[in-house]
C-alpha cells in the first residue's frame, strides 16, 4: 500500500472544525483517501479520522505535524498524525492456550499484518516453540502463585524495551497490576472470552455453560485497571446449543476470539480507534 | 400439516430408552416424522421428541397416551403427548410499545402461525384499536403506581378464563407477581431486550450504550420468580456502532426482538422445548 | 425528531471539494448533525452526505439549494437537498403475501416508519382488510395472463396519482414492464428471497432447497429492467439445514425478507443511497 | 476424549428401522453418548448417526460390524462404524495463499483437531517452511501451463500413498481431473472463497465486488467433477460496504474461509456428514 498520513483529532464540537481542517489539506494539495467524522451528541465531543497520500503532499509527516498543530491549536483537543512508513512494533503475552498467536504469527507471516513482533513473553513455556519458528524471541516469565511482583518487573523490562505501539494479552491468563495498566493505557489490548459485560472474570465458558446462554461471545477491549471493564473495541459471537457441552463451547469460542482479536488488533494499529471516556469511536 | 402425535419425554438416562420407546412405536406401525435425542451428561437426563404421523397409528389420541405412559412408567420420567388437531390458544400482555403484537397478529392472519388468540391484555389502551382490527378482544387493565394487587387479579381473570397454552409477555412493562409466575410455570414467555444476562431489568438499551458494546440483542426466556433470570430459549444480536444514538438501538432491537420471540413460541407451542433446572433443551 | 436538511452530492473526486462544502455551511453556520464521505476508487468518482440541523442557518431550504447549486455548480455533480419536514409518500404494491406488508404497516402506525402511505396495490384482494384496517386505501388491479398492458397502467396511474417517494415491491410477483422501469428509476425497491446473485427470478427457495445451500438470503435492490440484476442496497441471511423443508425455508425467509426491506426502504426515505452505476454506496 | 464407536447409516426409510437398531445396541448394553436421525421427505431416504461408549460393549470394533451387517442387511442401505482409537490421517493441497493451512496447522498443533499430517502438497514452494515448522513433509509438485498430466499424476502419488480419511484443497488453486475427483470421491473437501452458488469459478471476490454485494462468503463442499458444484458442507457470510476494496474482501473473507473449511474438516472426520445425491445430512 502507498505512504499515508492519518490524521486523528477529537476536540469539543464547534462549527467549522471540518471547514478548518478539509481547508489546510485543500492549501496543501492533500489527496484525502478516507474520511470519517463522528459528533458525540451526549457529551459534545468531535471526533474526525482522514487518511491522506503522503505523495500529495509537498511536505513532510514532521512539518505537516507542526502546521496542524497550529491550525487546530485554538480547538483544544487531541491529535496524532500516523505515518504508515513508520514500521509498527506488537508484543504479544501468551499463557498455554495458543489459539490467537497462531492466528497473529500467521497473519504476520503471510504480510495480512504488516507489523514487527520483536518479543512473545509467556508466563508457561508451552508456546516457545511456534514463536521460534517464526523466528520471533519467546521470553519465558514463570509466575509465582504468590508474590507476582518481580515477574510483573521482568515482563515490562522486556515489553518496554520494545517500546511497542501494541501490548496484546493473547489469552494472558494474569491481571495486570495497575501501574501497568497505567503506563500500558491505550495501547494495551485483551481479548476477553465473553460477551462482556456477561461474564467477567475467570472461566466465562463455565459461567455461559451454567447460565444456558445459546450465543457465546467475544469482546477485545482495552485494558484498564478494573477487571475487563475497559474500552470495548469490538464482539462477536457464535451460535450454541443444548448439545456443546464446556469444551465445545471453548472450541467454538476460539474462533471467534482470534478473529475478533485481529479485528481490533489492526483497527488499533491503523489508528482506527479513538477511546473518549469508557467507550470507543471506531473509524 | 397433516397431524401428528408429538411425543415429548425425559428421565434418568440409561440403557434400553430408545429401543423400548422406538420399539412401542414399530409394533402400533406408528411412522416416525421427525425424532431427536439429547443426554445431558452433567445431570444424567435423557430427553426425547419424536413427532409420530397421526394417520400411521391405528389408536387414537387417548389410548396411545394411556399405552405409552405403560411403557415409560418403570423409567420415572415425565412425558407429553400433543395432539396437533387441537388448537392452541395464546394470550398477549402488552403495554405501549406494538411491534412485537403486531409482528405475532401478523404471523396469525397469515397463517404462519396457527393459533387462537382469545384474548390481548394492555396496561395501556394503545394498543386496542389494531387489536380489534384484527377481530381480537383487547382488554385494557390500568396498573395503578401502589397497589398493584387488583390489577394482576384481573389480568389472571381474562388470561386464566382462556386457559391457554402460552402467556406472551410481549413487552409487557410490569413485573409478574411470583404468586402468577407460579401458576404460569412453564407457560409464560418473554422477551427481554438485551443480551442476557447482561443488563437485567430496566431499560437495557441505555446500560447498553452507557458500556459502550458493539452487538446489542435480545433474549426470550421461560418467566420465573427471578426477574429476567428464568431459562432461556432462544437469543440474537445485532451490531451497532458509536453512530447509533439509544433511539436508533432501541429501533434497531426491535427487529431482533420480535424475531426471538416469534421463534420462542413457534417452539413453544410445537412442544420444542423441554424445560430442566434452568437451562432449555430446545428440538 | 429535529427538522434537518440532508445534502448528498457525488462527482468527480479532485482536491478541495470537502473544504468548498464544509467552508459554505461553516460560513452559514450550519451545524453538522452527521457527515460521511467516500471516494470510489475505481471510477474516482467522491460522494458525500450531510445532515445540517435547520435550526441552525438563518435561510431557508430553497435559498440554501440556491446557494449550494452555486458553490458546487463548478464540480459538475449530482446533487440533492432533502426537507426532513416534508412529508414523503410510499406505495406499496403486493400479491398475495403479507409479511412485508405488515411489516411495514406495523412501523408506519407505531410511527418508527414517519412517511404518508397513500395507496396499496394488490393483483390479488387478499391484504385488502388488514390495508383498510390501517386506514389506507387499497386497489385491486387483476392481472390477466396473457396481456398485462392496461393492468400496468392502472397501476401506473395509481402510482403517480401519488407522486411516490418510493415504490415498494413488498414480493409483488409481476415484473415490471421496461417502461415503468425508467419511469420509477431510483423510486422502485423490491425484495427478493434469495442471496442475489444467486437464483434469480421464480422460487428461489426451491432452487436453494435444490442445491443443498446452508444458509438463505434476501436482497433489497432498486428495480432495473434487467430482472432481479439492480443495485442492491442491503442483503442479509439466516442458517437453514438437512431439516427444513421448502416450506421452513418459506417461513424462516420471511424473517429476513421483512427485515432487509425496511431497512432499504428506510435509508431510501433519509436519502442515505447514492447510486453509482450498478452499485450503492449506503451512508 | 474416550473411545467411542461412530455408526452411521442411510436406507430407504420404513417402519422399524429405529427399533431395530437401538434394541441391537440396548441388547449389546450399549451407552448412547450422542444420536441423530433424519429421513428425507423427498426420496424417502432414512440417515442415523450413533456415537457408542466403547467401554460399554463387551465387543470390539470388529465383532460390532459384523454383528451391525447382519442386523441392517436386509434394510438395504449402506452403514460405516468409525472407531475413534484409529487415527485419522489428512493431507493438505495448497498453493500460495497460506491462511488455511496456518489454521489448519494450529489447530493440530493445539491439540483442537486430533489428526495425523503426513504431507502437504503445493504446487508452489512458499508454504514449505510453515509446514516444515510443524514437522510435517512438505512436497513442491510445480504444474505446468499446459500440460498437467504428470504434475497430478505425482500429487496422487503422494496422497494416495497416504491413504488419507481426507484431502483437503486448502485454496489450492488448480482443478482436479476427473479421475481424482473419482478416485477421491467423499474424501476431498474444497473451500470456495464465495457464497456458493453465487460467483463460481476464479476472482470470486472479484465477481462479488463487481455485483455490488453486501455480504461476501465461504463455502465448504466436497470435490465433484463439475466445479464448485459438489454436495455443500458448510457455508457463512460476512458482511462488506461501499467503503471495501477487493484487497479488503479478500482479508475478510479469509476469515471465513479458514474457519468454515476447519469446521467442515472436523465434521468430515467425526463421520458428521452422510451424503445423499448433491446434499449432505449433517447430524
Amino acid at each position: 500500500m502507498s505512504r499515508r498520513y492519518v490524521i486523528t483529532f477529537g476536540c469539543p464540537d464547534r462549527i467549522g472544525i471540518v471547514a478548518a481542517i478539509a481547508s489546510f489539506l485543500a492549501e496543501l494539495g492533500g489527496t484525502i483517501v478516507e474520511a470519517a467524522y463522528h459528533t458525540d451528541q451526549d457529551t459534545g465531543w468531535f471526533f474526525t479520522r482522514q487518511e491522506v497520500a503522503a505523495e500529495s503532499l509537498a511536505i513532510g509527516p514532521d512539518e505537516l505535524r507542526s502546521r496542524f498543530a497550529a491550525v487546530v491549536a485554538e480547538l483544544g483537543g487531541d491529535w496524532q498524525i500516523l505515518d504508515t512508513d513508520e514500521r509498527r512494533r506488537v508484543v504479544i503475552l501468551v499463557s498455554k492456550e495458543g489459539h490467537c498467536l497462531y492466528d497473529i504469527l500467521g497473519r504476520v507471516a503471510s504480510g495480512e499484518l504488516d507489523v514487527d513482533v520483536p518479543a512473545v513473553i509467556g508466563n508457561h513455556p508451552d508456546l516457545a516453540k511456534i514463536t521460534e519458528a517464526h523466528g520471533i524471541p519467546f521470553h519465558h516469565v514463570p509466575f509465582p502463585r504468590e508474590d507476582k511482583t518481580s515477574a510483573f518487573a521482568e515482563v515490562a523490562r522486556v515489553v518496554d524495551a520494545a517500546a511497542p505501539h501494541a501490548i496484546v494479552l493473547a489469552r494472558f491468563m494474569q491481571i495486570l497490576p495497575m501501574r501497568l495498566c497505567a503506563d500500558w493505557t491505550g495501547r494495551a489490548l485483551n481479548i476477553h472470552h465473553s460477551f462482556l459485560p456477561s461474564f467477567v472474570g475467570a472461566k466465562p465458558y463455565h459461567q455461559a455453560y451454567r447460565r444456558g446462554v445459546k450465543l457465546i461471545g467475544a469482546t477485545c477491549h482495552y485494558v484498564t485497571a478494573e477487571l475487563d471493564a475497559g474500552p470495548i473495541i469490538d464482539q462477536d459471537v457464535i451460535r450454541v446449543g443444548h448439545g456443546d457441552s464446556i469444551p465445545d463451547m471453548v472450541r467454538k469460542g476460539r474462533d471467534i476470539e482470534k478473529v475478533v482479536l485481529a479485528r481490533g488488533l489492526r483497527w488499533h494499529l491503523e489508528n482506527r480507534i479513538l477511546v473518549h471516556g469508557n467507550k470507543t469511536v471506531v473509524f
